[in-house]
């Protein structure tokens, strides 16, 4: 697993990720710039988190403008497609949890190289993988979608523990990076086909 | 007042944070990760903001984890009490204002300690106390209630002032620690029992 | 374009700005804390969050608390006048105009000065001039009426662009600066007049 491989795979889930945030956009009649910025928040937010909490710098994007090239194309071909036809639904989400595998994971890694312990390489690798999306629903003026529904956050937990315990017991990074990816992506669809969700818990209202 | 006490009564605001956060996620009919989610960002967002604006790296969390099992603890925890029974409102809000207290006169000191001028250290320990909760209430999509009802960051602000005069003139740390803290309890107690809010302000809704 | 006229400018903007947030938290019926954390935010959350991305510290107004003080100072009087006569609407808009303008350019000029692209640039300058107003609209639990309506981050991205262009055509910094200004300000008060607007796209409401 290259380091070329990994930045071209880094770009495809920051534009799987914009035009999830421009679908998003689209919603709530957002005008050109808004869209574009909602694609942007998406698509690098998670990241920018991460780079901000760890003291990494220059942040990803800042270094390399390409990230940001590539989100102004996918959200621009984005709107162009949807005016003709219907956004594409299931493609869409196998290619959102592929964006999810590939941000935790890389996340996770960039953590384990600052020499961090396992439990702040998950949540980094988590933050990484959703934050973006909460950005996007913040934004959106909504309660953010990964804090209410389905197996999401979680999908990305169990995909970097996958992948730092085949690491730490020794098999090679890319076939546990293979690993911790397959696994993300089997929840995500597992959880979309048969519509699994954890549990929620619901208190009364109170007065407070 | 020596660290080891000062770490333990840390640990206590932030367990007390997490078990307010995953109260508030508990009306919002959130699921486990959400609640892990908000208890977190309630516990240890305002000390991250503090962080992230001094430029003190590794953030606290970060540099040791142990605050995070706490927050994941305190947060199951609170799950399943309520199962059980209605969460005590009182014992919770005496418990709110004495994390506030921490958090605020710890946050200032911080900024006290980095040589940085009094306005700008009851700026950081006010946003030290209080972010949290505002993060929080952006992520449940409402108006942080700091924002629009009683004494609460108003009472962060006078803790954090006698407690940095009182040092200023002498008065040990430790004896100007207690002072503040009571300071911040007592005018949370007053608020609560007498319902004291702030004078609201209330412009006609414009076509703007 | 010496460095006291700059800095005037840039106090000018911040006051500015903290009447305009402080404008906005009144529509809300927040109490005074509320409006003074809403008119700070909106004054330096732009700046804020600039300074943090490229990791310049310390923060603009922690290394100079007069950025606080004209902040307070600005948003105690907008409460105190908005209580005699209503807000001046089209003064206001000006006023907000010059201040974007200034927050814009200045911000693109930091981004310059610290060897970064264009691109870069561009982008820095516009979150230094639109952010706190997003982080105003967030926290007043809105959709961030940049991201909804008319020609307003167009415009810093716009008068952005001229200052840069006419720079690197040789311009002196001086008049460049003025002519990003006049740019901004022109395409703002264009917007308010005409009622310019960026087309917005609309999608059906899915059921995901």
């Amino acid at each position: 697993l290259n380091w070329v491989t990994l930045h071209v795979l880094d770009l495809v889930g920051v534009a799987v990720f914009a035009v999830s945030g421009a679908l998003a956009a689209g919603r709530k009649a957002l005008d050109l710039f808004g869209v574009l910025v909602i694609a942007a928040l998406t698509a690098v937010g998670g990241g920018t988190i991460r780079d901000l909490l760890l003291d990494r710098h220059p942040i990803f994007w800042i270094a390399d403008p390409t990230y940001l090239i590539v989100i102004g194309t996918a959200a621009l071909l984005t709107l162009l497609y949807v005016r003709i036809r219907p956004p594409p639904g299931n493609a869409l989400s196998l290619a959102d949890a592929l964006g999810l595998a590939l941000f935790s994971l890389s996340g996770a890694q960039i953590a384990v190289a600052e020499g961090l312990s396992p439990i702040i390489a998950v949540l980094m690798g988590t933050i990484t993988g959703v934050a973006g999306g909460v950005l996007r629903d913040v934004l959106c003026a909504e309660i953010p979608l990964i804090l209410r529904r389905d197996i999401y956050a979680t999908a990305a937990i169990a995909g970097i523990s996958f992948y730092l315990t085949a690491e730490a017991l020794g098999v090679p990074r890319l076939w546990a990076f293979a690993l911790g990816t397959s696994v993300v992506v089997a929840l995500r669809v597992s959880a979309i086909v048969w519509g699994l969700r954890l549990p929620t818990f619901k208190l009364p209202e109170s007065p407070t």
